[in-house]
């Protein structure tokens, strides 16, 4: 894992006839143009580069500097430089963009990209760059918005290549030629009824290979994966995972074929849907790297006062023997290593649990199997640890009751840290909570109190 | 994120022609079958399975069933279901099969399958595979294994369709229907020089497209991106992602084009890596929810030792101070939630940091911003809470200046946990140790040790 570093990639050998990155010296070079103004220099710097490379430029550099940029490229926007950019930039240069050129760059995107780029705008804005744009155009926008948010119809695309299986694979390669509102790209061509209903899928390098004269129904693949349009993104990047796919129909209700879903959309789901499980743990919102300092602040607060909160609750278990500590100090001291061990441990279990859950390798099949693992993993981790910390606090205090306290805490809050990891998340999957969400906050809170009491309601016992 | 349940998706619609996905139901019908030995029916339950599915199945059963079903079909074994396979089931199912017959499926795998396979075997059984292989696919896997783990050499599939620039449309459309020596799956064609340089790629789909009496180098894409054979695979997979690419060239030190990395790949890739960095920052390995109790528990032991040094750390700082604490219990009561805040403070920058690092959002030309944002939040973040804290003791303990420690203490650790988030983090990149891995030991390292100082420090001064 290496900040972008122009010398260490292949990508500079000059060797390689290669597109080049953004390298930070480029940025420098390109802000320098923007503070002097220089349009010409600008041009000339973003020329070479890939859309998806001018996409980053913009991100990277600050809010000034994105104005001027976009005042200078934006009536000659590429509409791909938009449909790459994350959605808080995205908002910045649409806001600076004028509502023609913005309609004109969403008109000339596939149907996916133009719902990405406008689904996330505030209303008004929305209302504005919909009813610029031509007619056939406004349609299919409204179409894909009327889906539900991180459903396949946000992520389809109405153009696709679908053929009659009567035709011959001649007669599909010669359509290929005349045929002039194709997808720019595509990769498969579906095998549709008179209904419009897919009753098979060909793979272009499958229609090359076979004589034109055999029918397209004969070579096809007669199972093709589908889903329906209000098929939540998961489901769909878990299929496209699960059978190495490069495209997918999606059916209306009636089981028509009304658009397809090509791997580049779903490659960016998966990333996310791993990476917003990551940051659901520890609180925080997947964009936040690109928010301004208040909304990001505003978000993460949110999350601390909630842990605030389980702290709070955990002092209060430390303050109904606050008598015990007054006698014995040793256990102010000792005490956050019982939470703390009980803390790590369940957010290991808890991790496993969730990705599990996610990826689809928790089953109903095999839950009891691996809550049984788990539970076996906790008692063994537990007595290790405790071991270590109960001969550590023994010769610490010079204490043998002390550690043999510390010791069988740690046991304690260690089995119940694993216990809490795995049937936290499974619970809160079954009534429907992320469990990404807020699994952390449920096993922190089992882990410093039952620790907490653990050890000082045995040493109030034991010790006093 | 729900768990697979088959009523839910519409995969199990009987209107959709689809493959079924694995359901609990099904995987229970063939783990009875295997308990009677009724070869029949195991067959009957896998025959309608896509490969990927039977992996699923043979993932969930248990290590009986496991060996019971190899054995069963070891000898009839789909390349494609063992390719599909996680490490740890792989190497159960490998172990149970006749080596004769792993070899036979090996050498019906494309070559990056095949790698996959055998790399992660013990040696003794990797050269009896090897040395059953036929003399051809002997030479090309044992190349793939000579490339460094995790690098694109590690990915690269052999079989590839290139084409001189001379050639029409015509005369490359012809060859697809003769040659018979074509990969299974292809997306696009590269066209070489005499010396198998790449000097553009045509997809298909442009193929496909265009008169056949033109020349393919009128129609290629100029500027293929390629990747040399060592470079690592995070690096393809970023070039995957932002130029949403299908397949990449593979080139050797001297420029020639030696095979060629398919997006399906490195979905796995991109799913990985972002997994990756979610398991490390909890301490545990990746594939941890299929390896045994005590392998897992061995790993994840590790991390709980590491993070007990840090404990005792943090208790030592405590123990520096018993003296105040013995002087009001109140502090006991308190310096937890100190830790516990700049630990989930510290926490949500570092994961912010430790992604934006991966996904290249934070480089060199905006860092000085993004520390500066960080300690911002910081500061605004500290604030709230300390005020929300420092009231509370202030009324639970009725003493103002017990309430005011605390809130200083507050935004004292919640600033240091903000600089520590994201300082940590970079410095590890920088000395090329992996941020994931190691930041949240040193985070927490540093928000309990300053919490537990900065609050029981300034107590001692102010209040006793």
């Amino acid at each position: 894992m290496t900040v972008n570093n122009e010398n260490s990639t292949p990508l500079s050998d000059p060797h390689l006839n290669d597109v080049l990155p953004v390298s930070p010296k480029l940025v420098e070079e390109i802000v320098c143009a923007l503070d002097q103004l220089n349009k010409e220099q600008v041009d000339f710097l973003l020329r070479p580069l890939h859309s998806a490379d001018i996409a980053d430029v913009f991100e990277q550099i600050n809010d000034n500097h994105r104005k001027l940029l976009t005042s200078l490229i934006g009536s000659r926007m590429e509409p791909d430089v938009l449909s790459e950019l994350d959605d808080s930039t995205l908002d910045d240069v649409i806001t600076e963009m004028d509502d023609k050129d913005v309609a004109r760059a969403v008109s000339q995107m596939e149907s996916d990209d133009a719902v990405h780029v406008l689904e996330d705008m505030d209303e008004n804005e929305q209302r504005k760059i919909i009813d610029a744009l031509p007619d056939k155009d406004r349609l299919i926008v409204k179409e894909g918005l009327s889906y539900p948010e991180d459903s396949a119809g946000r992520l389809l695309q109405k153009n696709l290549v679908s053929v009659p299986g009567l035709w011959t694979v001649g007669a599909v390669i010669d359509y290929f030629l005349i045929e002039e509102n194709l997808p720019d790209e595509f990769y498969e061509v579906f095998i549709v009824d008179p209904m419009h209903h897919p009753i098979g899928t060909a793979a272009l390098n499958k229609i090359v290979r076979s004589d034109r004269d055999k029918k397209i129904s004969e070579i096809m693949e007669k199972e093709p994966t589908l889903v329906r349009v209000d098929t939540d993104q998961e489901e769909v990047a878990y299929l496209f995972r699960q059978y190495d796919l490069t495209s997918m129909g999606v059916v209306d209700d009636g089981g028509r074929l009304i658009g397809v879903i090509t791997f580049d959309d779903v490659v960016d789901v998966i990333e996310e849907e791993a990476e917003e499980d990551l940051m659901l743990m520890s609180g925080i919102q997947e964009t936040d790297i690109t928010e301004s300092v208040f909304v990001a602040s505003k978000n993460r607060v949110t999350w601390l006062i909630v842990n605030l909160g389980t702290a709070i609750l955990a002092s209060m278990v430390i303050a109904m023997f606050d008598a015990t500590i007054n006698e014995m100090v040793a256990l102010a001291v000792l005490m956050p290593i019982v939470a703390s061990m009980g803390g790590n441990a369940g957010t290991q279990t808890m991790t496993v649990t969730v990705r599990a859950i996610a990826t689809r390798e928790l089953t109903a099949t095999n839950m009891k199997r691996i809550i049984f693992r788990e539970f076996s993993i906790a008692l063994l981790n537990g007595v290790i640890i405790a071991i270590l910390i109960g001969g550590l606090s023994w010769v610490w205090f010079d204490n043998t009751l002390l550690g043999l306290v510390m010791g069988v805490a740690m046991i304690v809050n260690m089995i119940m840290a694993g216990l809490a990891g795995i049937l936290i998340p499974i619970t809160l999957d079954k009534v429907n909570i992320d469990p990404a969400l807020a699994s952390s906050i449920f096993v922190t809170t089992i882990t410093d109190v039952i620790g907490f009491f653990a050890f000082l309601g045995l040493a109030s016992q034991v010790l006093i």
